[in-house]
């Protein structure tokens, strides 16, 4: 039996087990993650986040951000599988290494398989550099406001619009009589055209001149308490319904049911999600 | 902030935050109760335990355990109520007892709101005395061998016979051709007559003499990983049907979607349960 030291956290409800790996000596197995991130029989999280120094990845993109990069987010989905990065795990991760003393300063970078993201401390928490963003079928989004039809829980269809962040999202505008609290999303909304690597979608509801609130349901996940590629994608379509366009630097709250997320347009079609990060707990995994 | 030291375990994966207070000063509240269970803001469990001196407990009731058990496991619900205790849960604070040495003889008793519960030392874990069991209509039972027509994801009616554990449960025998595998229980199964207050219901498949294999969808829950309780029933229930009768000293194996349990029937109409403990972490947790 191996002792692991471990901290839990989350950003917005989007929970994590963190594996401080500072001598790079815990590789974690699959199998040893899928135990990590077990909710019964194990800690429990969306995922699990080694830390470890960039320099000691035998992975040569994750190695050659060393120069920016002291630390490596380490992202495994709870499935054991390995996956680039996670929006709400970089701010967790930002907290623990300001918590500790291992980044001093109010910006910095964290290597991860998606490359260097950027991290600046905000009042309410971290503000993460998201990449790029793209209408998926820009022709459709600008010739008629949509892209794609979507029924929820056997009502609709509801007007979409797909972008991508990495990861396909299609935002589902709710006509005023539906009331986003009712809708059932234990099952998956319905796309036509059907997304052809399936996509995460989101409800949105405005509620004022820049603040929406949305709920999501995640590709092969179901509904999450908040996804931040999502909240982007949400604000982002919003402000093209509202305004034809997105500007550089407007920003968005956007209320997700674990919380509350920033989302700011930077420069380059770029965008910037900032929002709270926990640390909860710490302790020693008998792995 | 206060730091409260915790210990996650799990028994046939119906899992706990174990709250050890030896010196009765983390009375904790619902709201504490409410963020430790938390899977996702906290550390997640199907419920919490504190443990406490029963001389230091302010219930009469409790107190007047004192002279048979040194320990109270203070059983909280996730949402923050009180609740008598829990089968798979005696046996994960029993476990937590022997390791620290609080308790060092292979019999030893806990005191609960639900009275003194005696543990014994197995092979596979710990045994635990659950108390007197009935049929909850004992004419209808033995006359048609059910009492209740139960409908399960649109399937059936099955015939079904109730038993009272303390806590109501209904035992639903499928028939040859219904896989126990296929039936989706996201939905609570339908019972005719109604149930007054609810019931659990589990769903048995018999695998040869002595031996079964359930699921449970437990009341204002729904489907768990394990009930201990149900697993009782679901032996008792099973041996009636078998052989129109329950004696004494009759032992079943059952396995549930958590792993392996074993009921054993003692004299006075009383059953005992026992199977594994799991202690997987422990820490401090920012309360």
């Amino acid at each position: 039996m191996t002792d692991v030291h471990f901290v839990k956290g989350h950003g917005t409800e989007n929970d994590f087990v963190l594996v401080p790996d500072l001598e790079a000596i815990h590789p974690l197995t699959p199998e040893q993650v899928v135990r990590l991130a077990d909710r019964r029989s194990g800690i429990g999280g969306d995922g699990v986040i080694r830390i470890a120094p960039t320099e000691s990845s035998s992975d040569d993109f994750v190695r050659q951000q060393a120069s920016s990069a002291t630390f490596f987010m380490d992202y495994r989905n709870a499935d054991g599988s390995v996956a680039e990065m996670c929006g709400n795990g970089v701010r967790v991760i930002a907290a623990y290494l300001r918590e500790h003393g291992l980044e001093t300063a109010d910006t910095f970078s964290v290597a991860t398989r998606g490359g260097i993201k950027d991290v600046r401390v905000t009042d309410d928490g971290f503000a993460v550099g998201m990449g790029p963003w793209r209408f998926t079928d820009p022709g459709a989004a600008k010739d008629f406001g949509h892209d794609t039809l979507v029924h929820v829980d056997g009502h609709g269809p509801f007007s979409a619009v797909s972008l991508d962040l990495g990861n396909p999202h299609t935002v589902v505008a709710l006509p005023p009589d539906s009331d986003l609290d009712d809708l059932d999303l234990s099952h998956p909304p319905v796309l036509n055209p059907v997304a052809p690597n399936g996509s995460n979608v989101e409800l949105v509801r405005p509620l004022g001149p820049g603040h929406i609130r949305m709920r999501v349901h995640e590709r092969g996940v179901g509904e999450t308490r908040s996804c931040g590629t999502g909240a982007c994608a949400a604000a982002l379509a919003t402000s093209f319904w509202a305004t034809g366009q997105v500007e550089d630097h407007d920003e968005w709250i956007v209320d997700v049911p674990g919380g509350r997320l920033r989302v700011r347009a930077l420069p380059g079609q770029h965008v910037e999600l900032s929002g709270p990060a926990v640390l909860v707990a710490e302790g020693t995994f008998w792995l």
